[in-house]
Parts: structure tokens; C-alpha cells; sequence
């Protein structure tokens, strides 16, 4: 390799996954994941909130939102989407900048999946990938499960309406 | 940021530019770029050469390549396509493997585009992007303007026949 070969952790070691299923249908879950009007809706686990969204939904395309704290403090965030299938899948990182500017500060890469069972319930599995185990396990302190099972929660309330 | 935060450089001083103009029509160069029975003929600067290549182009497909040394030993590569716009732009990288797993000895991103110039000329534009200065400047001493810039005229040779 061309440059100092870090340490290589199994996927394994550098993945965390959340499993739901629920009876909202996959379309509505995509909307919701989708549609900035319903995206700040539910996207941060309450105290927090989200207070802008934008989104451009294409390979390249970029995810902008807005998080309050329950301080009031606000904090940009933005992705980029790398793939996009219609109600079923959506991958999107922090490694990269508008324009496919590499980032420095990335972190993690989404791969969000929903399934129609036979029984008619949607599976929903999130997946954040990373480049080292350390930041994996840094994501997972942080409150990886936590925090994306209850936006799931909220979305799911939301869509039940 | 939620790691320790590296230091930042400009984009200015991650990014590696080769600009070149042919008589090439932008879609010929494409398809050099694209067909896997095309690649092999000039994607590898002489005296090395190509021996196989698959392609799966579309975002998050793979190109997988195998270059061999003068000396007969034989080099894989994968890289997933990002962002594919049929004879205009081609983005890839090495930053993850099949199935978007962020791959740990990630170097870089590579933009390429084919513009037609007013006199009918086609400008091909390749940018080297990296997360990383020290990344940039090792690729620059791994010859990227002498090597990507011969593989360019193997490329404009095969297309004028």
C-alpha cells in the first residue's frame, strides 16, 4: 500500500447494527427518511430537535441539517448520499464534502435498508460502518442504539398518525 | 467533532489536477474509461500492463482491475464507483470496498470529467482528491502527473486507430 498500513479491524469490529420492525409500510419510512417537511419531524431524539433540513437525493447529492440542543445551542451537520434505491435503500457518509471534498473529520458511513416481510411488516436494519474499530466504539458510546432506536420510535409514531 | 480532529488542509493542498485536450470525442474517452475490453489497452503505463478488469458502473458497483509489473507479478485493485454521468464525469475511490465497506487503507477520490470546448476540442480534466496533505504529496512523488498523463496518450493512441 502506498501509504502506512493502519491496523485492520474485521467489519465486524468496525459495524454497528439496529434491527426494527414495525407495521408502517416501507414507503412511508423512506418518505420519512426523505422528505425534509417530515424529516425534522422526528430525526433527533427528543429533547433535541431538528430545526432545517435540506436535501438533494442523489449519488453526490448532499443532506443538510440543523440540531438544537435543548439549550438552545444549534449544530450544523452535513452528508452525502451514495446510493439511493426508491423505499427500499439509502447510503449516505460523513466522509465526504459537496462536490466529493474529502473529509477530514469523517466518521461514518450509513447503509439504511427496508424490507417487506412475507407477514407484511417492514424490517428496518441501520447500519453505520467504519474506517477503524476505534470509531466505532466511539460511536457506540456515544449512544448509537439509543439514540437511532428512539428517532426510529419517533418516526414510527409520526407515520402512525 | 466526535474523534480527535486532524489537522486540516485546504482542499487546495489534498487535490491533484491533470488537464489535458484531444480531438477525442468526450464519448470515445468515456468509453475507454468504462469498457473493460477498452481498459486493458491503455490503462496502465508501459512497459506495465492490464490483465483483467470487471466493471460494474454504477454507484456503489466495483472496477476491478489487476496490473502487472514488468517483472511479471501481478497487483490487484478495487475501487466503487460514486458517481457515474455517461460521457460527461466518472467518480471513484478506494475508500470502500464491495458493499460500501469503508476500507481502512483508503488513499483516494478520483473526478474525472470530458468537457467539447467550442472548437469541438475535448477537455479531460482528472482530480486526485485526499483526505489527507501527506497523502496528496505521496501520490504526487508516486509519479501521478507522469503516470496518469501517459496512461492518458496510450488512451488517445488506441482511440485515434
Amino acid at each position: 500500500m502506498p501509504l502506512p498500513t493502519p491496523i485492520e479491524s474485521p467489519l465486524s469490529e468496525r459495524e454497528l447494527v439496529l434491527v426494527r420492525e414495525t407495521d408502517i409500510p416501507a414507503a412511508k419510512l423512506y418518505a420519512g427518511w426523505t422528505q425534509p417537511d417530515l424529516l425534522v419531524k422526528w430525526f433527533t431524539p427528543a429533547p433535541w430537535t431538528t430545526t432545517a433540513c435540506e436535501i438533494d437525493l442523489r449519488p453526490g447529492g448532499t443532506c443538510k441539517t440543523t440540531m438544537r440542543s435543548p439549550e438552545g445551542q444549534e449544530f450544523p451537520n452535513v452528508g452525502v448520499y451514495l446510493e439511493v434505491v426508491p423505499n427500499e435503500k439509502l447510503v449516505f457518509t460523513d466522509a465526504y464534502l459537496p462536490g466529493w471534498e474529502p473529509n477530514p473529520n469523517h466518521f461514518f458511513t450509513a447503509v439504511l435498508t427496508w424490507e417487506t416481510l412475507p407477514s407484511g411488516k417492514t424490517r428496518y436494519t441501520a447500519r453505520a460502518l467504519h474506517w477503524t474499530k476505534e470509531a466505532c466504539e466511539k460511536h457506540a458510546s456515544m449512544g448509537f442504539a439509543e439514540g437511532w432506536g428512539k428517532a426510529f420510535d419517533q418516526l414510527v409514531e409520526l407515520m402512525s398518525k
